[in-house]
């Protein structure tokens, strides 16, 4: 198959640090190249890819500070235009910028697929339903739940390279762990709580943006010490490591996130998940067996006190089964294929 | 012919006060109703309109203090988004959107015309480039200098109802005028630096925006008198009684301004302009016949001394021969008949 695969132009594909549409892009693109398709990338143009690299600007927009990088900018608007301007070249659009491409996707005579990444809300939510033409597909069931009439090719659940991920049979060492962005949505307030009520050590290697600065004064810095640690945000080397040798991974998110990447980077690194019990989330952990779902820091103290009757094993053999990028590729070649009724 | 205007959201078609293209959109698609042409306008709910009017939101995105109304906003997306979802419905789109809708614009099959009513940059240079399907129509020919290579429908002057502004015989007040939005490029600093220097009354009928309120801190608060006077933003009735009484109207941009609103309805009310040679200001002023075109605060301060040798009745002809409602809509309804070819 002819496919476009249109990357947001945020971060790199794949992203050196934070990103998560941009590395799931990328584990995509891979596979499906693995696969045999003819994929072009329309990405960054310091994006790393076998497939071939289709490029309106040298580098990320995060790494080149353009001005609203996540909104308006020429940029952003080229990269998709480009895309569907030179559709018939492909014989399906894939795209991973809506909702700001969606008017145009609405417009393409080839069949397009169009993944939710962020989350549906009361306003998006009648844009998806008006302009209907793209298929849509969702990364959880949870995320679609939400909108009726969805235009819905299906659920394809995020996937990376699993088994590039490090695993060791070795204990793990006493520390917790928070990683991402700091924020409010992401809860990291409620995961010091808990290490603070539990006494033991958390490291937060998360990033803070511009927005989510006055956050970060108020709940997080206050409460930074010896054992509050705040580490930044780090390459994904050294977070891979951190979460290969953490105790277990925590996730209170305060809002229905519509998938956790980071849950499933952490199982696949064989360390168990505690996470609020919101959107996607029960879906990516297996109760009992590869962490816990909880509903309120009290269900995450508890959690972390048994994490020993977690198999962490049992996380990893769960993430390279459910999530790896093979399986979403698979997922994603069926959707194309069920589009274009072959 | 079914036409449709898509004009933005920010602003109510017309908007009560400050809004440029809406107030344009509005002259044009109540000249075009009176021709006979069936046209549908896209705008917010509460605008007012001959018309069939199209509306995905019940009020105006500023007045509804909606985030980020000039940016990626599902009300924006969703207006023009829905036009296209409806094209076959029309024998002509006529989208004053871009460059956000330019994407869709792009893969439009009913013929679309888009007046790009902002200045061209390096940047969206490139954007009109490469998705180079709608057929572009500038509001000066300065403007689209700027831009080789672009498909260009021509060049329309912005037209109002100019005769529905007031003109008085009577001798003008002793005052200078500024209107619009301060701001840097706008030059409200050099206007008051002439004020200044000729000690006349200068009265500032202007908004300030958030991203210009350390210029107005720094430039324009600390010249503030009872000769220069800011009255803030007024409505259109005020804002043309100012004009049509002044002395003459200061309009010292110092970037290349792809059209003066502005002056066009200064100049319907009798009142001359002094503006600064700049993009398509040399278009709008006759030299010496309805104002002035000067390079510097020198040459404004000089025109300023020379303003009585300037008729005000032939400022009003001229605004009214060559920037009525009527003579922008013939100017449209020629780029329609040349874009579908009959």
């Amino acid at each position: 198959m002819k496919i476009a695969q249109i990357a947001p132009m945020v971060e790199r594909v794949p992203p050196k640090k934070y990103g998560g549409t941009e590395r799931v892009v990328h584990a995509l693109t891979e596979e499906l190249v693995r696969n045999g398709h003819d994929v072009t990338l329309f990405a960054s143009g310091d994006s790393i890819t076998s497939a071939k690299l289709e490029s309106v600007f040298p580098r990320n927009l995060r790494d080149a500070r353009v001005k609203d990088p996540y909104g308006v900018n020429f940029w952003t608007l080229l990269n998709f235009g480009l895309a569907y301007d030179m559709q018939d070249d492909f014989d399906i659009i894939h795209d991973h910028n809506a909702p700001i491409s969606l008017p145009a996707a609405n417009l393409a005579t080839t069949p397009t697929v169009v993944t939710m990444h962020g989350a549906f809300n009361a306003e998006n939510r009648k844009l998806f339903q008006t302009l209907s033409s793209p298929h849509i597909v969702t990364i959880s069931e949870a995320q679609s739940y939400a909108v009726p009439n969805l235009n819905h090719a299906g659920t394809v659940y995020n996937g990376l390279a699993m088994d590039e991920y490090p695993f060791s049979e070795s204990e793990p060492e006493d520390y917790l762990l928070f990683v991402g962005r700091i924020s409010m949505e992401k809860g990291t307030h409620l995961a010091i709580e808990a290490a603070q009520q539990l006494d033991k050590r958390l490291i937060i290697a998360a990033k803070v943006d511009k927005q989510d600065l006055a956050y970060f004064k108020e709940y997080v810095e206050p409460a930074l010490s010896e054992r509050i640690v705040w580490i930044g945000e780090v390459e994904e080397e050294e977070r891979n490591q951190l979460m290969s040798k953490a105790l277990c991974f925590l996730h209170p998110v305060t809002w229905r996130e519509p998938f956790g990447l980071a849950l499933i980077e952490a199982m696949a690194c064989g360390c168990p998940v505690v996470a609020f019990n919101k959107g996607s989330i029960p879906e990516i952990i297996k109760n009992g067996d590869t962490g816990y779902v909880v509903e309120d820091v009290e269900g995450m103290i508890e959690a972390i006190q048994n994490i020993s009757a977690i198999d962490r094993r049992e996380c990893r053999t769960h993430a390279l089964t459910n999530f790896s990028a093979k399986k979403m590729a698979e997922g994603y070649e069926q959707v194309y294929k069920d589009v274009l009724g072959v």
